[in-house]
């Protein structure tokens, strides 16, 4: 099996590739080639002992995509975004990236079907940005696309897309609405979510981190662990079961600030929370007051879907994943 | 005021300039400027009084779009599509118009806008093919997107985009979910959905017509004179109302075929509705088992928009409209 990560060098491609390399295979069948591509060339992971190919790619780019899928990859993750923030910046970047890149990827797939047959899995990673407020609680499945971001917008476009081309034959597709990934590890970034991670990884280890929301403010979370399970569960199930509606709220976790506060408290104690300062920041918490509180995610879950059941769980992750795997 | 009608020559489109003529303002302010644009040059109305400019447009073309906005006008409706049937055949046709034409207009107008502060009211008409089965009934306003053709696919692709440039200011943009059309004007098409109205256009004259699937096939119909109706109100409207959410369904009637043949005998008898030939056809079956049998439509009936209330009345229109008015 051929497997084409594209996004490589991002935080869940990364942790895609390691753990493809340590299973070593993909619904029992084994791996023997990997290419990884990103906007920077990915690293090559030593433990692979199958063909592995990495490449750097303008993925918006025409051309491109024909290159991407030239050796055929059984299994087409794509991962490859410009972040909301930054595609609310640079438009054309945005829409370059996240819907003509997309757009150039799935005809470039088409075309080869069209020719020769080749129908790969595709699993593309969407986001809950393709819903803005205002927003019931909990989210249904059948609640209907309302972004507030070109981010959003460009993801919602490529769902669409993603869902004509598989009705259409193209290829076989499935779109994972990602949970906002928590906690990041790494530096903390200037994403506006940002805080959500910061606010549990930085006392973890002893440092502080700014809070920019009220602690009554409720958002929708997953770790990386399950973010990369998600990915992975997607390769395997019969798409014919999901008709073609093909994109996917993933299940989560809904908590408020508070009770994420409360998860550190229990797990590393009063110290690990005296860390956070809060630090109101009105653009911030005006960004956030559109965003989704949580979802049902019944056909996901439905269709073997997990994620974790609460913000202990999700920081038990975080310890057992980045900080005991660095002291080991 | 200057009034641009992308997609001039086709039925609507025609029905919309011999209104905008006939009435000579728009929304108060009289209309000094006609521009008139389709894949075939449309007939300039010998009526007008102001300046009018008609022309032929390859709407996919790159550029075209510049020359489209050149005068500037203050009101656009783009109305251009590839039908459903067509977008379906031709695969590379339907994206080229129904997307790539659509994100040429509007790109085309953020240019302006960036550059000289452009900002037109731009009026979109949209579909009901923006969903499909299963649905529930009626179908409410914050339904989501399931287009189950590639049609219903560039309509939904091209709301989001209307609501994203109108989201950061390139335009005012509303997206009109129009009904089916009934009872259309002139000879018999093959559009799928044409059976709709022929059961009844053609009886009215007496003529036979063909109706290919069961009386209790449920649809959701407006007649050209209230989709001419939406699109004119929609001119006028402060759509800060609307938030970001710029696509309404539009309100409509709700009726079977049964209840279409039960209007048209107790507006033309019994030797009318003698006129209709059962000839069941399963490749319209099925694809009529796709659509929407009606919405809610509680946004649009808030903001003003009506349609007819019973099928009685949408042959009413027809006759007024079409019938007598040919006659006298």
């Amino acid at each position: 099996m051929h497997v084409l990560i594209i996004g490589a060098a991002g935080m869940v491609g990364r942790k895609l590739t390691q753990r493809l390399v340590l299973e070593g295979e993909l619904n029992g069948t084994p791996i023997s080639a990997l290419t990884l591509v990103d906007v920077v060339k990915p690293d090559a992971p030593a433990e692979f002992f199958g063909r592995i190919v990495t490449r750097e790619c303008d993925f918006s780019a025409p051309g491109e995509a024909d290159a991407l899928i030239g050796s055929r990859p059984d299994v087409i993750f794509h991962l490859a975004a410009i972040v909301s923030g930054e595609a609310e910046l640079d438009f054309d970047k945005g829409y370059g990236i996240n819907l003509d890149g997309t757009r150039y990827l799935f005809d470039a797939i088409r075309v080869a079907n069209q020719n020769e047959g080749y129908f790969p899995r595709v699993v593309f990673t969407s986001s809950i940005a393709v819903v803005g407020a205002p927003l019931p609680f909990p989210i249904p499945d059948d609640y209907h696309l309302t972004p507030l971001t070109s981010y959003g917008t460009q993801k919602a476009m490529s769902e669409l897309l993603l869902a004509d081309y598989s009705r259409r034959g193209f290829f076989d597709g499935i779109g994972i609405r990602l949970p906002t990934v928590c906690i990041r590890p790494g530096k903390p970034n200037k994403a506006a979510s940002g805080f959500f991670s910061s606010i549990l990884r930085e006392p973890l280890v002893g440092q502080e981190a700014a809070l920019p929301v009220p602690d009554d403010v409720r958002h929708w979370h997953t770790s990386p662990r399950s973010a990369v399970g998600f990915l992975l569960h997607a390769t395997g199930l019969d798409l014919s079961k999901l008709g073609w509606r093909r994109s996917l709220a993933m299940p989560g976790v809904s908590a408020t600030v508070g009770e994420q506060i409360e998860a550190l408290r229990r797990v590393a104690g009063e110290d690990a929370v005296k860390l956070i300062r809060r630090e109101p920041d009105e653009m911030i918490m005006k960004m956030v007051a559109g965003w989704a509180a949580g979802f049902e995610a019944k056909r996901a879950t439905e269709l073997g879907f997990t994620s974790e059941k609460n913000f202990e769980e999700i920081i038990q992750v975080h310890i057992q994943d980045e900080l005991d795997a660095k002291t080991t």
